[in-house]
């Protein structure tokens, strides 16, 4: 079983904060987006998508997106469960995942890959090259500062996102709130249960890996 | 337990094929999104984002999210299983579903969210008002292209989208390639293999849903 991983890509983070989380330890291979190792042919034609992460299994089985992957070893491994542990904590916990990943890494991303310069002509990960909208970049501020403050909200009431306990809720937004630090969008001085929050989860041994 | 409902809507439709497929009948409301009664106050009140579809449950739990509302009903009647039934099957249902959303539900969401008259002003479902990018539905255009390419590859080798088993791939696969008729996405005359996959689930009774 092997991973294929860029260190400093948020995606790939997500899985390596899981299995840190879930005290499993696995080959990596380093896929370096930095110069477009993802496009060379060795990884195009077992990834057509040329995404990271993607988990190769032992028999040849391939699983690219993040929380695919993470699904698997939810399911191989279930203690500690980061997916929920009943009907309906399972549900909220979708809940809340889906909302930190469509009101928050989504237009992280979105304001990410379309300003900053690296990005320029290539405004979205995957097969497609894309120029910068700016407009879109615009409208990802204005529904990042409403990500921060609703995720705030929910903290006030709420040890962890999804509820009582740490999920995979809380690894999306830690990477997604570190991912957001490239265009200077830190968290409020009156964000203060968000700011709690973030220090406690950054603490956890598995933020840095 | 009560699911708020919008028979015109793509996301509710979603749920109301999964009900479906799992032979589960619960009391619906209709929200009328036409007349935007999800920013009433009544609905506002327990649905901040104002979003549907909602589960209510009987103990007052509110459950958002389309795919989380599925898990829930996943979880309390396994029977069929819609997102898999294994490790390697839930990893890769959770992969292709991943993909029919990032790549195909939200591109043509974004196509007709900023192109189409209705949406002026509207351009994102949720508490804030955008105004609609026109490059934004030209990106979304192209990306939709290329997805109906990818899934008349993919079904060319697979009976449904994760596998050989009808999954919650193909319920979202089917609910937005109907959604994209709004701006007259069809599927190609040389898509045989998605246009074979696309008649056989259409007749499937929960389609009607």
């Amino acid at each position: 079983m092997k991973l294929y991983d860029y260190h400093r890509a948020p995606n790939p983070r997500r899985v390596r904060i899981f299995l840190a989380e879930k005290g499993i330890e696995i080959e990596k291979a380093e896929i370096d987006l930095g110069s477009k190792q993802q496009m060379e042919t060795n990884y195009k034609t077992i990834n057509s998508r040329m995404s990271v992460p993607m988990l190769e299994l032992d028999d040849g089985n391939i699983i690219t997106e993040s929380i695919a992957i993470c699904r698997y070893f939810e399911e191989t491994q279930p203690d500690p469960t980061l997916f929920g542990n009943n009907p309906l904590d399972k549900a909220t916990v979708e809940m809340w995942h889906r909302r930190v990943e469509l009101e928050g890494l989504m237009p992280i991303s979105d304001a990410v890959r379309n300003s900053v310069e690296f990005f320029a002509g290539r405004a979205m990960a995957g097969p497609i090259d894309f120029v910068q909208i700016p407009a879109l970049a615009e409208r990802a501020n204005i529904r990042m500062a409403f990500f921060y403050n609703m995720l705030n909200e929910r903290l006030n009431e709420s040890a962890y996102i999804a509820g009582s306990n740490f999920s995979i809720a809380d690894i999306t937004a830690l990477v997604a709130i570190d991912f957001a630090r490239i265009i200077k969008q830190r968290i409020g001085e009156n964000q203060t249960a968000l700011q709690c929050w973030y220090d406690k989860v950054s603490m956890r041994p598995s933020a840095v890996a």
